[in-house]
């Protein structure tokens, strides 16, 4: 097996995304299917990947029980996730699936359990563990550039996006990135968390929170806060700083190009990249390729299934902190 | 009365750096006067002024009596500023008060309540509130450049000082400062506190925490964070950030120069400058001018002595929070 | 014809870049064969390309006598650049040429009157012009951002090379990538061309110069700059700016990671991308992409046969003014 | 003589901006008279001195003839700066003169008999040398930072001023402050010089040359470019690079703050701080200073007389080269 035969099921935005890469980015790995219950969809994404003919689906139990697939990558909404990953498992499938690994604990938990018993590999789309930008920083910590890490700043602000459509949780949807980054960079579990949030946006029937600052507390004594808001009018904003017993480091935000213009006005460098596509366009193919080679390599993948759970543990946990106000102890 | 003659009361870092001001870039106002219970450190003092004579003593009752002088600066340590500033305001002097007002909120409100009764001055050293910096911020979000607030983060780490000394409490004398700009820049008053902190430090026998993170809702709906650290290794770290609905505004560190070099290791630029005496050096002056003009004018100081209550009460509301873990409704 | 068959003619480092992103990268184009006088490297060449099977040859005659083959990628030495282009022309094919068009003017003039008389497309491989950044120069500038040019210039530095291969001509191989920027951005003629520069590394055999800086006027009035070196050791540095009635605009370098380090030396950020393939990635992908569609539909090529050969005479004049420290009139 | 007693002689914009430095910045100097002969001027500068009363005078003779003042500092206007430092130095005075010596070559050179004759100090004002930045850079190069020079580029754009006035000479008036620094930090002398130039504002009776490039060699092998504007509308633009075999050295433009606001539009910074009051004042006072400390000290001035000397050969010989299109052997 040289090349990994892989169906991505679910063509929305991500979907699509993931089955362009595999079509021409990714050597590893090889487009197999492309499955979606809406045939328009899958058309449309056939049409954006550089092949020839492709096998499509509806029913995605036809791609798990397809003998020349190995492996999904399940990009449906969340809420099935958990579903898909059980059933996906089951057929032996190995399993790279987009985050959240489920809305629900129990579903995920039963998830988890037929990965166990199948002995496939299970991926969570946390890309951002890809970036070169949060490589770096992981790598610049391990080597102990900042010593010993005291504290954690994520600020992770989505673009102002259309109000009509009912937005994802911004918990499960939004902070849960930057606890899996806050793990991922303490190299350390949540002991206690807390959050205070609001609806700062123009009033909408929903009021689910739209800002959110979240801080927790790791067991090696690091504290981290992450701010998180979906009402930013200058773009995606991802930036953290981690500072430590011997130094800080910073990673800022990735621009389109690198022009100034100075003028009577002022100094006026480009807004970051648009949005998650954009900027984290590398990132989304590293995580397919090092799950396209774990699993030709029999490895462990970076982002575990166990990692997915914590995450929607932590997220849940600071859904919940942030209604009552108070601190939550993990 | 075209300048304000001024005595100082209290010779160490901070008080000589008024003195020195006073003595030579304040137009507004006159160096009257020096006194300290240490001889010697008055007589440090008087030599780096630019002053050919002066008055020095070594009793404050001595200040308060020479009727020459018609305003005190006191700059003495922070747990007689309350009983300081009854005197002065007794004596009818009109008082400029370093931060903080008092460690003690009964002390405090004893002291405002002896200058409500004389009907004299108070301005309390906040400075940063002088900042070109921290005005401009002021000014913007008052424009409207960012809409409506919604979030503020501010980080001010202090270098690390000699571990010998014992430190002075992390929340009266470092996040107070912080508290207080977060007061200015949002324009409204913290209903809940939240605070976690710890000693990253070398173990100490005080084990004091000297990192924190401190969390406030305002009334008007702004979130802010503030980040505290003494063990900064590269110097002075004082910026902050603010978000809103139409844009966010952000402050970062001054420099001694703004030289960059690139070699095999990277590209090089210059730390902060190392400490407040560098990175406030002006905001200094502005804010005794201002005392000075607020005294000759007969108008408000832009940081009253229920600014600095309002202070205190929050520095000591967030070393309580801290101290329990959990957050407090004020 | 909905994708254009290309045949890559040399398979050094620049021809096996644009065969790879021939088989992979570029919608508009096919990579329809790959040759080389060097069956090691055309291997070599071939390994790298994202293709199941593909012609392989080691004269270029064949290529260009395979009726399936549209158009060629001329990727081999310059001095043979003039030649091969007269043959492809004479044998029907559209024409990709690396720069320079040739390191002689008579032999580009005869390509250039094969070229017209085939009728055939011809686009020298100046990709800086696709450059993100410089684009965005150029669209600026043309929207009176800067109002109308007075200055610009140009620094180029190549990082510090192995001094054991002859290097290639400075101003022939270096500065005439920027002499054709010079002319993008002005959208003018040179008009007199002064230069000065010499040999700064370590003394060589050849002495030829590694450092120069070129001045340009140009006819709209507009004077130029160029400060080209062989000798960064920091890497590779690739710098802009363009100043006028209206203000500035400047382009800086693109780093592999935005993250900074503050410690006990300094803040730290990242060198540049390394070299051309690293830095001009995406602008060698668009260059392609650009003159697959202009023979598609049957356009005019942002570079022309003429700006080839216009860059060429600055070039030559460049390094004759620099060599007779004089400025030469055009 | 602890400190320096200097008169002032010409009381506009510089003059002024001396004597208050020398009123109350100084501590090694004190104001000892001013001199104008206009007496409305001398008054306003007087008002702005933080001085009780003071000698003012309208004839320089009385300057120079009066026991009292050590020292003078020439401000007038640069034709008559020879023949007021010849008859300063014949009266035994130490002399500050501003840029330039003078405008005529002879007159200088009878200064500088006079001068020598005389036994006094003579500095220069080319203020940029005490620039924190400027010193930064030349003690980096001075300590191997950059390794060998082989390039400067100085970028150095005054604001668009009022047309109605008739502009003085820019290579006598502004490009000589970057003619003496590009001699300070390549700590070597120019043998070639290249210049071109032209008027790029609204069309002038004058039409002198507001916009200028010129190029120079040094003895030591560096190459410099000098870029001069008088048509910045951002504001005053002081910048350099300098580039070796072991790095690179620049240096930004200094702001009033480091405000930076993100919004719709871009990523916007303050622009530079405005004109040389503003970007220059601490390195007045520096200038000052060291020159009274070089008078009580008997040491040699940093910038000396033959240096201002130099600088009028080098920005002459700039202005005759841009003229005649040529480059000029030295």
């Amino acid at each position: 097996m040289d090349r990994l035969n892989i169906g991505v099921i679910g063509t929305g935005l991500i979907g699509r995304l993931h089955a362009q890469h595999l079509s021409s980015r990714i050597p590893a790995a090889r487009l197999a299917a492309i499955c979606d219950t809406n045939p328009v969809a899958a058309a449309e994404c056939l049409a954006v990947c550089n092949v020839e003919a492709l096998p499509v689906f509806e029913d995605y139990q036809k791609v798990l029980s397809d003998p020349a697939i190995e492996a999904v990558a399940i990009c449906t909404p969340g809420e099935i996730h958990g579903e898909m990953i059980e059933a996906a498992a089951a057929a032996g499938k190995h399993i790279f699936c987009e985050k959240p690994i489920d809305y629900d604990l129990p579903r995920a938990d039963r998830a988890l359990a037929a990965v166990e018993r199948a002995g496939v590999k299970l991926q969570i789309g946390f890309n951002r563990r890809f970036d070169a930008n949060f490589r770096h920083v992981k790598e610049a910590i391990s080597a102990g550039a900042i010593g010993r890490p005291h504290t954690l700043h994520i600020v992770s602000r989505d673009p102002v996006q259309d109000e009509a459509e009912p937005p994802a949780d911004l918990f499960l949807d939004t902070t849960i990135h930057d606890l899996d980054m806050a793990r991922f960079l303490t190299g350390s579990e949540v002991t206690t968390i807390y959050a205070i949030g609001g609806h700062m946006g123009v009033p909408h029937s929903a009021d689910a929170p739209d800002t959110a600052v979240i801080t927790l507390r790791f067991a090696n004594g690091v504290i981290a806060t992450i701010e998180n808001s979906r009402r930013s009018v200058y773009g995606y904003d991802q930036r953290l700083e981690a500072f430590g017993s011997e130094g800080a480091i910073s990673v800022g935000n990735e621009s389109p190009h690198q022009t100034i213009v100075s003028n009577r006005d002022g100094v006026l460098s480009s807004l970051p990249l648009a949005f998650f596509r954009e900027r984290y366009a590398d990132s989304y193919v590293a995580e397919m390729s090092a799950f396209a080679r774990c699993v030709i390599e029999d490895s462990k993948p970076l982002v575990t299934g166990m990692g997915g759970r914590t995450a929607l543990v932590l997220a849940l946990a600071a859904r919940r902190a942030c209604l009552e106000e108070r601190s939550i102890a993990l």
